[in-house]
């Protein structure tokens, strides 16, 4: 029989203050858990920033971090949604998502394995969309003093031929096209926080990168797209209240015509929440002239046949800037910007 | 006698979790709190990502998480270590710093009062170093779930003619020079944190932006200069290991030529640390061939006159890679790399 040694004490399963110190346990940490999920062109190690090339004139620059709650959810976790995020936000200024930097906030504890799949997620998704995570940052928060893992992005993104993409475009006589079911991502969020089943079925987060629908419409229409913007945190409705104080105008939003998934609809009559204001994170609104309206949708849904675009309202002049919303019977009410938020902490 | 109404209850005085929700207090909360201290370009609030321009050709992309604590200390405060450490880390490769993200990880109970003071920081530091901040982002994370406040910068640089950085480029018969005392900002935030008092006198931290120094020595040496690296964790020491192995070489380090405050000498001895693993957030080494030593050094402290820029160590080839420290009496020592850091979260 052979003596086995007892196996070392695995002090990797979990981060610890080492792990952002500067020192070989942060260098290890770099190479060995991040670097191997980022192949193409990857994070630099050996330097605080990278050089990139092949970019010019009109450039789009945007960053956010992701503090959601949980961080695994049905349909993703915090590692997509901060790829999607960004390249998202690069899209709606009219741009093709190039390269993205990555910061990692970690708390003292949090699990490596958890770390692990957060990693994976982003470098598939990164590849997906075809866009490179170049640049990075880690740094370690005792523990109580964070919430395991927070993560920014920031990317740069080179502006399509033809885009003239801002809120003070959009005019009177535009529809408002959006490119699919609105609240998948908050109601989904808010179930598994609240661990909330409802027999209406099961939901899943949206988030996804929507560079390749706005390329598309910005291929075929160039200028004439006046606005674009994804509705994330307050939803659709306050992405309309931010057009419509941006632009000067007054909006119409036709309740009927704004997809809802069944299960998130039953649990937003269930909890008393308004659709139009729960987070989405693959849906955008698309601000046009009317007379655009069917070929956009039809484009978007070549683009991605999962989906149910629709034209949901048009633009009109007046004062003061409001948006306003008529159900199915013809009963008017005015959407206005929320104080906070129905639900914190969703991206 | 007049009857006064009380005052009116200030819901504003401290952050809470409505500002980072998207509705109107978010926004109330970037246009009047934020935006003022960012006039020049200005953080976009009426978009998520902003249109830059005037960059071709090769460009330098770095991003930092900053979570110093505390966040006020002699010398600075998180807000003008994250618009400064950014503007380095761009510097570093050989850029000038353009332009700057910035993104808010706040604590719902964070003070306002101090949000603010962070923020007049960053609009000065910002200011005085050229730099635009042009896009933003706020996200407020719950109670007990944060630290007050973390900051993300990221930023763009646009290359500058000549430079040729890289830590692959230090060779055999390069000088290492750096700019100045080291030590100052490590030890001042220890101090700070442990309330901790020396009669050896008052330390303060040397965060400041380091293009300048950069943009003249590129200017005048080219792709003479090596390599260039900021000594912010881990310090020189660590900044000396990560060269030593990314080039193969062996770098000597004369100890007694490496200038150290007379108050953060006393405070280092006293609680046995070493300052060449200390954390600097306003000094940099370069690598070039030795014969430009002298010149370089004159050319630092001609454009930093407060500063005692020297010639403190030299590359030899030779393997492994290592970094060895001679005294003033001869005696050698190996600087390795730490498992850790000495001082967590300094940065």
């Amino acid at each position: 029989m052979e003596l086995n040694c007892p196996l070392p004490f695995e002090d990797d399963e979990r981060i610890t203050m080492a792990h952002g110190g500067g020192g070989r346990r942060m260098e290890q940490l770099i190479r060995e858990v991040i670097l191997p999920h980022f192949p193409t062109g990857g994070l630099k190690n050996d330097h605080d920033g990278v050089v990139i090339n092949g970019l010019t004139g009109e450039l789009a620059f945007t960053t956010d971090s992701y503090v959601v709650t949980p961080q695994f959810f049905p349909g993703g976790n915090i590692g997509d949604l901060a790829v999607n995020g960004t390249i998202n936000d690069l899209a709606m200024c009219g741009a093709r998502p190039a390269y993205l930097s990555c910061a990692f906030i970690l708390e003292e504890g949090f699990a490596m394995e958890s770390f692990r799949q957060i990693l994976v997620t982003m470098g598939k998704a990164a590849a997906a969309a075809g866009v490179n995570l170049v640049t990075g940052d880690t740094k370690v928060v005792d523990s109580g003093k964070g919430d395991g893992i927070f993560i920014n992005t920031a990317g740069i993104g080179q502006l399509l031929p033809g885009a003239r993409i801002g809120p003070e475009r959009v005019a009177a006589g535009d529809a408002v096209i959006i490119n699919g079911t609105v609240a998948d991502h908050g109601m989904t969020i808010m179930a598994e926080r609240e661990h909330l089943n409802f027999e209406s079925g099961r939901m899943e987060s949206d988030t996804r990168p929507l560079h390749r629908e706005v390329a598309a419409i910005i291929d075929e229409f160039g200028a004439q797209i006046h606005c674009l913007r994804d509705m994330t945190r307050g939803g659709l409705a306050s992405v309309l209240n931010e057009i419509a104080q941006s632009a000067n105008v007054q909006v119409t939003l036709e309740d009927s015509k704004v997809p809802v998934n069944d299960p998130v609809q039953g649990a937003c009559e269930l909890l008393g929440l308004d659709p139009l204001y729960v987070a989405n994170e693959g849906k955008f609104a698309i601000f046009a002239p009317e007379e655009l309206g069917t070929e956009i949708v039809k484009l978007l849904k070549a683009v991605s046949p999962e989906n149910t675009p629709a034209v949901v309202g048009k633009v009109a002049a007046g004062e003061p800037p409001r948006v306003e919303c008529i159900n199915e019977f013809g009963s008017r009410r005015i959407l206005d910007l929320l104080s906070g938020d129905q639900l914190p902490r969703i991206c």
